[in-house]
């Protein structure tokens, strides 16, 4: 293998890629990296030593440290939306505590991204904020159809799925931060939370507890 | 009156105010020009030329725009976690719906400050975070003694609460950003939505349910 190009950092054979798996093994990377340290500790020459890629390359293909950092987002801020895709063969409530298992299971496992994202400078940057509002929206898209079944429903709704989408990011990262009650409670919480603020929802608009079917026991 | 320490823009006569009247006036000036307009458009100078004073003096108070922002949030947020203050004279719910109304008015009314606090990039400055996060956690506080009536209780219950307060300011923030549902409906959404989320953590944690009082029915 030629050193030739090497540009100081690489410590391993350059490997040749095709753009796509290589972008995809970047994103992997600073997946790994941003989910165990802070922004400002993450290192974009390391990045480049561990894809074995030289820096110039890594800048082709994001030229600063933030647009690296917003696909790392973009990529998650998905992966956490489809989180929230129901197990068809499970019963209502316990698809609903399986979902919310693997978003607290997923945090864990990402504590530094989490934080990141909803607590650092860089995570109120604009484009950030684009890709998880828009990935909030789609997630509360999804939950209002399930729970409409389909049917056309008041806005009432939307209210109360998005804000239980906020309460549980919200609660979760705090929760990361500070775990003040055991993982099991703050998963029965967050369950109950859902079906109580539908609830909440119906008990305002008497036209969405209308339109809705009535709702799942288990 | 003497012109001499006029340094271009003072349109009215500079008046004398001691150090803590002047400043709770230019606090006042900043929370108007914040409140009506995003941040990027409001002037420094045009603060100066309000208060009738120099930049020179406004710089003594407040060294950057950002220090001036600062200093406004702290004064709104404290105005804000204020409002929570129950009227000890009406039953709980009515006290709740109250406190409740109050909030959606004072946004309202502070409709660009805040969009600014909660959605602008100088609304992720680190001194912005700590000003609100500390608020909320002191409102937290103060609801979790109402609720519990002063006895000790399991942090289940500070999860609710904290939980209900982001839920309330992120609603009201996009319902600011684009009214969905009538006014009265998220108010009564919000109202009951405290009441729920009280109950999905009684639900999640029966040590907090037995050591909490039964709960208000009006």
């Amino acid at each position: 293998v030629s050193n030739r190009y090497d540009v100081g950092v690489a410590t391993r054979p350059r490997t040749r890629l095709d753009v796509d798996a290589r972008r995809a093994q970047l994103i992997e990377i600073g997946l790994e990296l941003f989910s165990s340290r802070p922004y400002d500790e993450v290192w974009i020459e390391e990045v480049a030593q561990r894809a074995g890629v030289s820096r110039g390359l890594l800048y082709h293909y994001f030229p600063t440290k933030r647009d690296f950092y917003v696909a790392v987002v973009r990529s998650v801020s998905d992966t956490v939306r489809d989180l929230a895709e129901p197990d068809p063969g499970l019963p209502p409530l316990a698809r609903l505590r399986a979902s919310i298992d693997a978003y607290i299971d997923f945090a864990e496992q990402n504590r530094h991204g989490m934080l990141t994202t909803h607590r650092a400078a860089i995570g109120a940057d604009p484009e950030v904020r684009a890709i998880l509002a828009g990935n909030q929206a789609e997630a509360t898209r999804r939950i209002v159809a399930q729970v409409a079944g389909g049917a056309e429903v008041p806005a009432t709704l939307t209210v109360a799925i998005n804000g239980w989408l906020r309460l549980m990011s919200s609660s979760v990262v705090d929760w990361l931060e500070s775990p003040s009650v055991e993982r099991g409670l703050l998963r029965d919480f967050l369950t109950n939370a859902f079906v109580a603020l539908v609830f909440a929802a119906r008990g305002a608009d008497p036209e969405l507890d209308a339109r809705l079917p009535p709702p799942p026991t288990e």
